[in-house]
């Protein structure tokens, strides 16, 4: 696997947490996506096209979502509130858009976001996708990345 | 809200539905997307780009899922297995990609497929996108096809 495929989304990750949310984020050790896949409450996930096919995948529990959101919003919104998916969907976006600027010479399409709201929900990808998770703390709570990809070795630089 | 962006996804529904399971499938009433949105078990996601934005979601009951996936792989799989998220996926790729292929003159992509599997969860798109649910309904259960766009009225053909 190659970690210069990663380091786009960590940088991102990190890059609009600060910005936007004010919030140092602490990277952990990226992993190969664990087998069963983990369960989420909160997840934004936003398809890649172009000569990177794949998903990536932002995932919170409740409670680190919902201060993640005040945070971006300035509004405390509950779960079930429409304004609160579109945040979550925006900061995918924005996580997603920043990593896809730092694939040089690739031609990359994102997706419109979808974000699923839902305790212990799973997110899978096409099997044949390899899938890196990266885990994420920051002063709200944990969070994770998770980025997969078709033809990883395609994804190179 | 035009009936001809939807047409072709009540097309591919009930094409893919019978090739491929040979399952006659009725189809009801399309409807804008429920406030608050509906919850699934299962959901296999489609993101579209190019000259149509917007969002394919394909959802069970876990009950009606299984069968489906059953009589698609021909095998029994539980909701747990990736196999399982991977004929979803599948099925929702094939009615993306049937659809796609009747909006005439139009460059669309669609993005690799994701699944979620959790009991209630809720798919949400884009607050600024205008959705529609098509129910539908065969012999092992009903299910729903949402279409949500931006700009639903660039679609027109």
């Amino acid at each position: 696997m190659d970690s210069s495929s990663i380091t786009p989304f960590v940088e991102s990750t990190t890059n609009v947490f600060e910005m936007m949310l004010q919030l140092p984020v602490t990277i952990g050790k990226p992993e190969i996506k664990k087998n069963p896949d983990p369960s989420h409450d909160v997840s934004g996930i936003i398809g890649l096209s172009g000569d990177i096919e794949g998903l990536v995948v932002l995932s919170f529990p409740t409670a680190t979502a919902e201060r993640v959101v005040s945070l971006f919003t300035g509004e405390s919104l509950d779960a079930s509130n429409p304004d609160f998916a579109d945040a979550i969907g925006e900061l995918v976006n924005m996580i997603s858009g920043g990593a896809k600027a730092k694939f040089e010479g690739k031609s990359i399409s994102i997706s419109v976001p979808s974000v699923v709201v839902g305790s212990g929900h799973t997110v899978y990808g096409k099997k044949d996708m390899k899938g890196v998770s990266i885990p994420c703390s920051c002063d709200v709570g944990d969070f994770s990345v998770e980025v997969s990809m078709i033809q990883w070795a395609a994804a190179k630089a």
